[in-house]
């Protein structure tokens, strides 16, 4: 089966990763601990870890920032995407690329979690997102 | 929405990549390119994009591997682990972890795919998975 259940982001503190998540997004956490804050997402789980425990749990020492990586969230209307972009940036995240379109259509920019993993914020009308916010990989 | 829809990983060269994600996990494109593969996950994309390509969508010029991030593909049963990682690692993947038991119950094991990008292989008996591969979170 074609999967992923769960993306581990390291983090250096939980409150200032919070904000951008809570407030930044609006998402709510579903559990939280000292360490650790899960949020469900669309058929998966995204964890904000302290980067030490992550470091430990996959007995790697040598975890760098920023990463060779990108998460997309997409959203329905092209004119969702600048209000977003405006409110992760007033949680504490950092504008890398301000929204645009790209080559394949639509429009996105992309910007920093306060821990440097970055997040594309994207309309993208050739990919319908269902009711569920499954989103389905279509050629545009 | 608590909405993920691309999870994009920056990688070398395709061929190396694709063996591992093809013959390792043994998951099937969705759409191919010299550029990018990406496939068709539960309710969202992962995508595997040249480095280069990527840093230039993102306006960023400073990504490092290993990032401080992991993903998890999520096993129905304990006995699937240990298989599974012994793909992995025959497709040119590199263990970091043995699988063992971790605090909160279940099992698992660490592989990094050939861009040293970290993958979880993990039996979680407390997180239910659909007939669809969504996971939802629980208190185990």
């Amino acid at each position: 089966m074609q999967q992923i259940a769960v993306i581990t982001l390291g983090i250096a503190e939980l409150p200032r990763s919070r904000r951008f998540y809570t407030e930044g997004f609006g998402w709510t956490p579903a559990f939280e601990t000292d360490e650790v804050i899960f949020y469900q997402m669309n058929g998966f789980v995204l964890s904000t870890w302290r980067t030490a425990a992550l470091a430990s749990d996959m007995m790697r020492t040598d975890l760098m920032r920023p990463g060779a990586f990108a998460l997309a969230h997409n959203v329905r209307d092209r004119d969702q995407v600048v209000p977003l972009i405006g409110r992760l940036t007033a949680a504490g995240g950092n504008l890398l690329r301000a929204p645009d379109e790209p080559p394949h259509g639509g429009f996105r920019g992309y910007v920093a979690d306060p821990d440097a993993h970055a997040w594309e914020i994207a309309w993208n009308p050739a990919w319908p997102i269902d009711e569920n916010g499954h989103v389905k990989f279509a050629v545009s």
